[in-house]
């Protein structure tokens, strides 16, 4: 990792994406003691801290001193176009891991109380009593135990459930988690079959595409799917079939492949399945502020700050 | 309270009504070695206990021993006639809550995380993100700080929410409450102007007639009212009224004051409200089992059941 600090940082300019809403810029130029500046604006030889969404192909130089995301995601960003030698990459996660933990929660209980069948049911002014389903006793299968599946785990605990983490690497439970298997083994396709949930917080590197494929699909018996991590981790054609199969009893995809969906996409059409257009863990604006100061900070101190990405890894 | 024990209860003849399925029934004959006879059958002068959900007026008699209830409330049956002189009142309450705190958590991440939207959006193949709100960090007024009330509270703190218990007493917080505010003071109106959710599990009782009426609901700046308790104790038409005037920003009523409703009942066409047929706490058979299990080893050992109903009170 590179961490750009002294002589370039102090000169450095500031620059922002048009997607950076004034009130965010505002807020930088009061951290950073430097006016922000749209792209097209930076002089040449100038070294430039840029804060976005998306780099610009101009901007892929190594005058670029460091570029802080908005988003916590940065694989898109990365595999965009060759990332500038030694820039700095650093991105927001602020209370991501807290709203995606809700979002599965909030989805997985919606489940259980059939909110879906009781909204149906009130818009026919029917008077019907459904059974709910009790969280509490049933199994989660958690793929991705980093600081986000953690948190989702946590939370899914709390409310009784009990909870797997696949692993890579052989280590203890991280918090959240009541047991670990390793990917791969017949001891996760013991955890898959058990699941009554499986949920995917990886994020997208050369060894997570199609991550979920035949193999885990037809190893669960009957779990709701749960995607928020990265679309292309799924094949979604053997999603399709678990789905029609029932060995994936239904489907709630906060990511696809391709995104924006357009209306035409198979996905649309999926059975048992809620697309929710990759909203489950959007960075606020003071997430971004305090994301940003934080790295600031790190930078101005000489440290490297701790939401730096690997731009190998990929994370 | 009354205890039956000793020789009414041995010589006591066991009688089901005919909601009772089967499969509870024989654990039943099980649990007090004796056959279950159905209403009809019981003799002239023998004394019975009688397990079921509604009390026919043939069986309000001197010689009912034990009522045990299927369910947890029991006011319809105390309103549904006199209670015979020193019959014991028992009810099933099992895992209700549990299961009632994770329908109040589920409705209100459902809030959060948008799910009608997006189940909506999904019919119609539009991908537009959807911001979420995290519940984290806001206020949960919870009415009723039992058994049910603490369990609710503690869920909902789970996931960060402060939680603040409305008493009628002066008390210290039950688990699951930050803190607790006297019913009908300016505390409260406090509490409810804060409020983003306000959740009830008052049950019915002659003090909780229409409990929440125009003062509670004009006190409230935009909460969601979700009623888990009963539906006696809303003034519906204050209840209208502050929908319509945005005091009180959505509901959830699983009960209503006249259930089931039929078709042309008005609360039925109350904005931004969805009615879950009295869903939220159904006991399962294996809750009655271990329930009427429980009262009847408390009582063959000569303690009074902790699930006995004070019958003048009503809870």
């Amino acid at each position: 990792m590179n961490a750009p600090t002294g002589g370039p940082l102090s000169r450095a300019r500031l620059l922002t994406s048009p997607s950076v809403g004034p009130s965010v810029v505002r807020e930088l130029e009061r951290i950073t003691g430097r006016p922000a500046g749209s792209t097209d604006r930076v002089g040449p030889g100038e070294p430039f801290v840029y804060v976005g969404d998306v780099l610009p192909e101009a901007l892929r130089t190594p005058r670029l001193l460091w570029f802080h995301s908005v988003n916590a995601g940065t694989d898109a960003l990365l595999s965009a176009g060759t990332w500038p030698e030694g820039a700095l990459l650093t991105r927001t996660v602020g209370r991501m891991g807290e709203r995606i933990a809700q979002y599965a929660l909030g989805w997985v209980l919606a489940e259980c109380q059939s909110v879906a069948e009781h909204t149906a049911q009130h818009a026919r002014a029917e008077w019907r009593r459904l059974p709910s389903e009790l969280a509490a006793g049933r199994t989660a299968v958690v793929h991705g135990t980093g600081r986000i599946g953690s948190t989702v785990a946590g939370l899914l605990r709390a409310c009784g459930v009990r909870t797997i983490g696949v692993g890579r690497t052989p280590r203890a439970a991280p918090a959240g988690f009541d047991r670990m298997v390793l990917a791969g083994t017949a001891e996760e396709t013991t955890a898959l079959a058990e699941a009554r949930w499986v949920v995917s917080t990886l994020p997208l590197t050369g060894s997570t595409q199609r991550y979920f494929g035949a193999a885990r699909f037809t190893a669960m018996r009957g779990a709701t799917f749960i995607n928020v991590g990265r679309g292309a981790t799924v094949d979604m054609a053997a999603l399709r079939d678990a789905l029609h199969g029932g060995t994936v009893r239904r489907a709630v995809l906060d990511v696809l492949p391709d995104e924006p969906a357009g209306p035409d996409d198979p996905a649309w059409r999926l059975p048992h399945t809620v697309i929710t257009s990759h909203s489950s863990g959007i960075t606020a604006d003071e997430d971004v502020v305090t994301d940003f100061a934080a790295c600031w900070e790190a930078l101005t101190e000489g440290h490297a700050p701790a939401l730096a990405v690997d731009t190998r890894r990929g994370y």
